[in-house]
């Protein structure tokens, strides 16, 4: 399966060293051999090669900070621009991982629609594209007979739309409801120990967990754009973002907080999507609820269904190898569907 | 996809049920049109009629307690053994859904494999053969080239195999740990609560949930035979019962969960395999376990990873309609893979 990488960052670069390490048992186990035909990046360069780039030269030039550290070899085109690539580069599969943006989708959007063009399936990690533009996504990949798969847009590498239209196939689902953020329900987890909003959002942008503009965590925007990514893939529901009922943990005190504990309760910052709409929102739940229960930067997802009722996903909903995972997942997934 | 169904109890009858109620929107959606060529049963008759049985007349039949009151059809047949019906029932599934004989596994394991004999995928809803038999099984499927799969025999239709195996295809697990066994843990939430074990078992007998001899249920042998089919499953173990370390949570007393209770801990049967063996017995959990807080019947599972370190499924893990679905997922499974 030859694949072409579009940005190559965190998740790009994740993917990769796990190709680097599981290369030999993902052709014994599930006969999938991935080369990697292209690597395009916004300011690092790019890197072009029909037969397959080495994966340890790809992951050394990087990490020395641009792909003009790769090595020479026969065949091997630079720095052309990525539209171009996308087209030469004889991909099976291109795989978009750059940054996400939150206001258009592009230039990531251009990219999948131009690979459907040139008969490739698709593979996101980048929420933008699927929270923005669904509709033209799917229909594209629909009049392309490609795959259009995005499991590294909701909850990182743990297979939440695995689940629920592959796993669940058969069943009705009503609705889905869950913790979507990571980064905000680690600071509800902090904030319920008697740490401040302030410390506790100083801890988190420490540790990596939030942006210095911490709005899309904190404000729910972030989960609210997974929420429109699982309504449009579940129910195929035509809303945006602006459909939404969404607001934040920002508007939590410690004080709330306090009077939840007290009450034998636990405010979670909880995204749901039905066929009718949406919201995010903090609530309180009853320790009881199986989405109480889950702590730190862990997220969550509850199906609600016709024939199990309630079937509940917990995993990691972010990092380098949980979403770098999330494309092999998807991989894997194109490739179970074309054995025969 | 034709069908021939081995057993015809509440796993089988709540399998049919849903197909009477979704026949129209599995082809919709999934392309999936099931005809049931055959029905078997151990002493209420058996049908055969390769253009298809009538489901509402077959639902209609075993409603009064036996398929001798199936109306007649031309080309149907009646009541030939069930090895004759496997073979000439022309179906490309064979549904093993007859009741569990944990000593021996039989005669469920000689009809499974003479389905693979004559070129037929076999889906089991019956623990047996799968915790007894699976290398045997495992090789004729390979030697068929046919699919072997038992998604209902773990946690009923909440789908812990198609997670493990499918969505977390790619992940290495080193473990699992779950509680799979619905009547022993409604049983330690009820004592929790202050009820004696013996009240509590009455009661549970009385909802259906135990049978009238408890001991695979409470003895944790119910529990060990899912953990028997995980250890081969997820890692090709070759092992049996007897190599698991088994006890129940008849050796739990009020006062014991009393205890656990005051230091914040909970009991739970917890199942558990690695690629070195397994055991089942009441452990003590802190409340923070996402295992703890699993109540009632409800089941669940954790899959230590590689990447995704912990991944949780809860779900139902008994019932007609839960356990039919369970067939149901593993032929539109089946369907997937014949995608190209």
């Amino acid at each position: 399966m030859k694949v072409a990488l579009i940005g190559f960052g965190t998740v790009g670069q994740g993917f990769v060293e796990i190709l680097q390490e599981k290369h030999a048992s993902l052709a014994e186990k599930y006969g999938l051999t991935v080369e990697i035909v292209a690597v395009a990046t916004h300011s690092r360069g790019s890197l072009m090669q029909p037969d397959g780039l080495d994966i340890d030269a790809l992951l050394d030039a990087i990490g020395k900070g641009h792909l003009r550290h790769y090595p020479h070899r026969e065949g091997l085109v630079r720095d052309v621009v990525t539209e171009t690539l996308i087209d030469q580069c004889g991909a099976d599969v291109l795989l978009e991982a750059s940054w996400t943006n939150l206001q258009t989708g592009q230039p990531a959007t251009d990219y999948c629609l131009r690979g459907f063009q040139n008969g490739q399936h698709v593979v996101l990690a980048n929420k933008g594209p699927v929270a923005l533009h669904y509709q033209q996504l799917a229909q594209a990949a629909k009049a392309a007979g490609k795959a259009l798969r995005y499991e590294g847009t909701v909850m990182a590498g743990t297979p939440s739309l695995a689940l629920a239209k592959e796993a669940l196939a058969g069943c009705t689902i009503s609705a889905a409801k869950g913790i979507l953020n990571g980064s905000t329900n680690y600071m509800l987890t902090e904030m319920e120990r008697g740490i401040d909003y302030e410390t506790v959002m100083d801890d988190a942008k420490a540790k990596g967990y939030l942006e210095a503009d911490p709005t899309a965590d904190v404000g729910g925007w972030d989960a609210a754009s997974k929420a429109v990514i699982l309504a449009r893939s579940l129910f195929g529901a035509n809303i945006t973002i602006d459909d939404l009922d969404v607001s934040g943990i920002d508007v939590i005190s410690s004080g709330d907080i306090a009077a939840a504990k007290a009450a034998g309760e636990r405010y979670k910052l909880i995204a749901e999507v039905t066929p009718a709409g949406g919201s995010v929102k903090a609530v309180r739940l009853p320790l009881a609820d199986p989405l109480a229960g889950v702590a730190g930067t862990t997220n969550a997802i509850t199906f609600e269904t016709d024939l199990l009722g309630p079937v509940t996903l917990v995993g990691a909903g972010a990092g380098r190898r949980e979403t770098g995972f999330a494309l092999l997942a998807d991989l894997l997934a194109i490739q179970r569907q074309k054995v025969t």
